[in-house]
């Protein structure tokens, strides 16, 4: 593991442990894309991309990384939680750009009841997300 | 990346690209534990395993490795695919024993719509696999 992508993983581990929006949002690149488990199309952009991972920070419950593999400026990152008591597994697959900022995030997760049970807490936090930004 | 992940990593492309269940099957440790994305409590055993894994060998078209991981023993390989049409991203979370044979394997998947669309095809045919392995 080249230094800097280790550096990253230190940050990236105190901004999930603090939940630390303001530094999470300092890690993201401007043009921040996110695959989330139930979508296929990307969210873009840092101010949305923050604003889910701020939401869905805050409601898996015992969010633990487990497995870790690097590859150069590829990062995944496994993790284990709970939604409404239900088990939840997951993956973070991380793009770092050459500023060290996260270009790309894809997240999977298994099995599928826990993610629609956690789709159905934050689809309307974003949605109402949006409807704010757009009229604003 | 240690040599002998590197050997298992080249025989497990030939085994998917050829769709050879034979080969599958002696690359299966006897009580290899599969965790798959629509549910959460695991299945266990060679023989169910392999079959599980054939079925979504045949069911997933234009099935794809991507980006490769390996730390020691434990390597994740993404995937992507379309199921029915239908866009997928995939990893596969492998667990290696002594003997180089896989021990555990989660596989996560994203979208939902894309799992879940993959479970009407592989469900029913688990289930008269099930049924008949019960009855022999």
């Amino acid at each position: 593991m080249s230094p800097e992508p280790q550096l990253f993983l230190d940050h990236w581990h105190r901004i999930v442990a603090r939940r630390d929006l303001d530094a999470l949002r300092a890690v993201l690149a401007d043009d921040v894309r996110l695959g989330a488990p139930p979508y296929w199309a990307k969210l873009e952009g840092k101010d949305v991309v923050c604003h889910l991972l701020g939401i869905v920070i805050h409601t898996i419950e015992d969010f633990t990384y487990r497995r870790e593999w690097c590859n150069g400026a590829e990062l995944a990152l496994e993790f284990t939680g709970h939604v409404k008591g239900q088990d939840l597994q997951g993956i973070d697959l991380i793009t770092l750009n050459a500023e060290g900022r996260i270009s790309n995030l894809d997240v999977l997760m298994r099995p599928v009841n826990t993610v629609i049970a956690l789709r159905e807490v934050v689809a309307p936090q974003m949605a109402a997300f949006l409807a704010q930004k757009q009229q604003g």
